[in-house]
């Protein structure tokens, strides 16, 4: 081997300074560093065993476990466990009882340098305040099945026709001043506001035809954005939610494909929009008639008729009303409340994504958010306690992520952006002026590392574990466009998909290569001529996503950054039988052959890694594993 | 003037990277910054004028403010004030209106070298979490008394002997198998456990004939340890909720107290105990004797009546159950309840000291506290808007401080701490093993500002201006003793807590340089013989609290950290009358005279400072303040 290092950050010294060992503090809530007397969740009064590794020479005197019991800041002793002269680290432990439903801890490190905390985003000179802190949770529901799962997310009008039957036909319905309109499979769109109401067809029971097609790919879950009746073809503005939409088949639709799903051991959740309804739902049409109508408070008029809330001044989608105890007790608290009512057989769908659910049950002055989501988990939870209850949020929703709401949310802030601002430009998009604001700048791979870390830092891991990381989604341009078609960084970025912490979702027609710019184009019709497919794409999805379904590692493991230079990011997911190196070149150039260090990820000299894509293999010496040339784009090496 | 500049980390150079003028860019809550219509507190639906500040030659080329109403990112142009060329620095400003009781924001700036994000902890590559926005309280019940106070600390029984005949005698009574025990004033107390039930004789009459003391002094704000009665000196094991101990002059020497201080335009407020009672209380007597007393549930007995909760497993200290609903009627919730009784006349205390406030209403699976410090504040409030509510916290308490619990935390965590740490030696201490862990390493001034900043990141403004700032209590060793007994570093730490953000509080007989090297000792009997006072430690403590108290840039004013050196700390208070420049030198070595670069801190050339204490002036000139030699301790300049 030749060629330069590639360890710019991480290569270890013989300073007797903790600074120069510093790579080599590591801590996640994986199985690792978490050990608990049973492999099931975490429950009140358990004690577990909080492991911290370090590099056998950081010169570390003591370390305290630092938790806050009921408020009280405690500190407990760490020791070294005796691991025999030949390990590549050394682990401290402690014990630590549960004595609430979240327990926060940071370590604290006594070192020939002074004194270090070390807490989620990392080791701190000052005194941090708790909100980095790691958490774990008791007595947590958690939807234990995500954790294996690789999600498919299908808008239904646009995956298969299964019936033509149930088509919407031309004219069939006039919805805010445009004409319902029947479209063939493939056909160019019309732009908004007609494009609402082009329906191709799609159905429930063409998904249940293309099940197979799943299943060859791999995935074992699906996300539906909404099926229940509504004008639109997005669906977002419900009039019905206790009746899936006759043109997607109907409630017999789905009964059909819970039971086809069921068979292959598919998953499948759907989409609920309760933050508002559509301006044709008999809750509101009655509201408008008559200020005295049973539902006139499930809205909030300012000046009744004509001025109401609704979702960002949009005024077909009057916003719901969580004042209310009669709309909480529709939406959720009642005996057959909606998010209740599907979540019962037949039908039995696995879970909820929640639509919005950023700005649910927030109004102005009354900020109901903490009750609401308490009172919709209590409901979920109660049907199914494994139900997934994951959340749309494009922003920091950590406070939504603490055991007490959600489930996970829409990873585009801590997973989809920051790949997104790393591999092009660093933009943000908005609703109004000013719009689509760029930096023609390039973001740094540190900048990255950091966005990641800040957002995992502020959540519980087994929260981060279950994040329903994306790179694009029905309301985003699809990646590849994001990426201005760069086939190398659109791999990295699947890559990154299908092996960081948390659980993946593939936007339908992503896999073969489908392209969109837009938000519409985003819902063009999934192609099923597969000679127009990127079947190379395809099969490096398929490897993927078998990957992800079946690696310890990417399962159950731990995450650390090996490396963050210029345009390359090295990281390690591990548990003890298995370690998982990826590593990412944003490119264009490629990177030459070199030794890549893994001191500080306590990965042993003489381990035999072997890279997924080309078979490979390469072993561990001095602490370095010594790495072929790096094209643009991504190798994942594993042990072997 | 001669000799090397003071500005290591705060020069700006003509590069054209904003990493070179990042020390420039400067908001905070302050009036300067946070523009509204009127002096008084901020309402829901006002809108205000953000403003951010940089160096004239800053390479920005837009700054976005982003908010986030009801959920949903928003972000609005900022805009260049016109301020004529001749402006030390350009104002951005942008409009916000209020719409919800807590409005957080951040700047988004687009520069020569890439992105930045600008929060309350600084600049940052990554994107960021909300928990170091800006925060705007909106229709907040203030306590704007306490802006231009400054309190002293009594401990009623170590104070002044007002009225011997209350005190208590010898064998009055037994307590924990001790008898009560009268002692000289000033006679050397026992080691505990005795120490607990010797009585010195201090009283409210005692108080009141000292008041012309304060009013010399300069203080206007006294906060009391207990009052109520109880068996122990310290007087947190009450045995009733609802009488001054008579042994304190009972419920009249509060009356007179109330009348005295309202003459001199004094406010007090008073120690309060709801997270537990002494174990002599009626109520824990009663449920002590009978499972189905009234009172029973005030308790949680794991196994009556031998097992039950108490503070920190101190079995003298019932912990009261807040699962109770009759507890908290007749601790807060009820029209006559303990938080209601006392603020309401005749004694119209002015607020709350609550003792333990970080584990109130804390019990394990059942974390209360949310709701039951909204119940307390409502009670509190409703009594009177103005009253201070303030909270032990010795951790992190901005959990606490967010507009719906607190006005304020007794300020360990972001103040005191990290002073000490810093003047002394970073430690921890904690009622368990271990105890008292201490690092050899000394620790860096940029620890103390990053601990001091990330304690102000996490709260509204108008609650960091009313943090309730100390150096030491009756909990803690004396101040001078952490130092050991460094006068110059001393005063150092008085000028701090002085002139830092927040509310100062003196702890009685610091100023006369009282000696105390734990908490026992740090109740010993005030000393009235005035030979015996350090009269120079005094006089700089009257000087700072007359300047605390008519300053309006400590008053009002923002705060900026200009320089952070070895053994060197500066930072400026800022309005648009006034300037003032704090510079303290840890020593042992003096620092030679040079410049102070104040660019950064938007400071015109030809400004002209003067010191408090030596009268000396200098001229801004070329963005420094050239000083004369720093001897260890501090330096304060103000405009004149």
């Amino acid at each position: 081997m030749h060629g330069r290092a590639f360890d710019r950050i991480g290569g270890m010294t013989s300073s007797t300074l903790l600074s120069s060992h510093h790579l080599s503090i590591h801590h996640d809530g994986s199985k690792r560093y978490v050990l608990s007397s049973t492999d099931t969740d975490l429950h009140l009064g358990d004690e577990v065993t909080i492991r911290l590794r370090a590099a056998v020479d950081a010169p570390i005197e003591r370390i305290l476990l630092r938790t806050c019991p009921d408020g009280e800041q405690f500190f407990a002793e760490m020791q070294i466990e005796n691991s025999g002269n030949s390990s590549a680290c050394n682990w401290w432990q402690a014990k630590l009882r549960l004595s609430m439903p979240l327990t926060s801890y940071r370590f604290l490190l006594f070192t020939k340098d002074g004194i270090w905390w070390y807490n989620g985003s990392g080791l701190h000179r000052h005194v941090p305040t708790d909100a980095e802190d790691f958490r774990l949770l008791a007595d947590y529901a958690a939807p234990v099945w995500v954790r294996d799962s690789v999600f498919y997310q299908i808008f239904p009008d646009r995956f298969w026709d299964g019936d033509p039957a149930s088509n919407v036909r031309n004219d069939e319905f006039e919805y805010q001043g445009l004409q319902s309109r029947s479209r063939e499979w493939g056909e160019k769109q019309s732009g908004w506001p007609e494009a609402m109401v082009e329906f191709y067809g799609g159905d429930l029971p063409g998904v249940e035809q293309r099940l197979d097609y799943l299943t060859d790919l791999g995935v074992n879950a699906i996300y539906f954005n909404p099926i229940f009746t509504a004008y639109s073809n997005h669906r977002y503005d419900v009039v019905d939610y206790y009746n899936v939409d006759p043109h997607l088949g109907g409630d017999s639709a789905l009964t059909s494909l819970r039971l086809a799903t069921a068979e292959r051991g598919m998953r499948f959740i759907v989409d609920i929009v309760p933050n508002h309804c559509g301006v044709e739902h008999p809750w509101f049409k009655s509201a408008l008639q008559d200020p005295n109508a049973p539902t006139a408070d499930y809205f909030n008029f300012h000046q009744h008729p004509d001025e109401y809330e609704s979702w960002l001044g949009v005024r077909s989608l009057p916003k719901l009303n969580y004042r209310s105890q009669n709309l909480r007790d529709t939406v959720y608290a009642g005996s057959n409340a909606i998010f209740r009512y599907w979540l019962k057989a037949p039908y039995a769908v696995d879970g909820w994504r929640v639509d919005v659910a950023n700005m649910l049950a927030r109004h102005g002055k009354d900020q109901l958010e903490a009750e609401v989501w308490e009172g919709i988990r209590q409901a979920v939870k109660e049907e199914n306690p494994s139900a997934y209850l994951l959340g749309e949020n494009f922003f920091d929703s950590s406070q939504q992520l603490q055991g007490d709401r959600l489930d996970a949310s829409m990873n585009y802030f801590g997973f989809a952006n920051p790949i997104g601002y790393w591999l092009n430009c660093f933009e943000v998009n908005q609703h109004a002026e000013p719009r689509n604001v760029k930096s023609k700048v390039t973001w740094s791979t540190q900048a990255l590392v950091d966005s990641w870390q800040a957002s995992r830092a502020a959540i519980p891991w087994v929260i981060a574990r279950q994040q329903f990381n994306l790179l694009g989604s029905h309301d985003t341009p699809r990646f590849i466009n994001v990426l201005d078609h760069d086939q190398a960084r659109n791999r990295l970025a699947v890559a990154f998909l299908l092996t960081y912490v948390g659980v993946p979702c593939i936007y339908y027609g992503d896999e073969i290569g489908m392209t969109g710019r837009d938000a519409l184009e985003a819902r063009n019709c999934m192609i099923w001529d597969s000679t127009q497919w990127d079947a190379d794409l395809r099969s490096f999805y398929q490897t993927l996503i078998k990957l992800r379904r079946t690696s310890p590692a990417l399962i159950d493991g731990g995450f650390q950054v090996l490396l963050a230079e210029e345009n390359l990011l090295a990281y390690l997911r591990d548990t003890d039988e298995e370690q998982i190196i990826v590593i990412g070149n944003r490119g264009p150039a490629a990177h030459p052959a070199g030794l890549l260090s893994v001191e500080h990820g306590a990965i042993s000299n003489g381990t035999v890694f072997q890279e997924l894509f080309t078979g490979q293999t390469s072993t561990v010496m001095n602490g370095n594993l010594p790495l072929p040339e790096l094209s643009a784009g991504v190798q994942i090496w594993l042990t072997v």
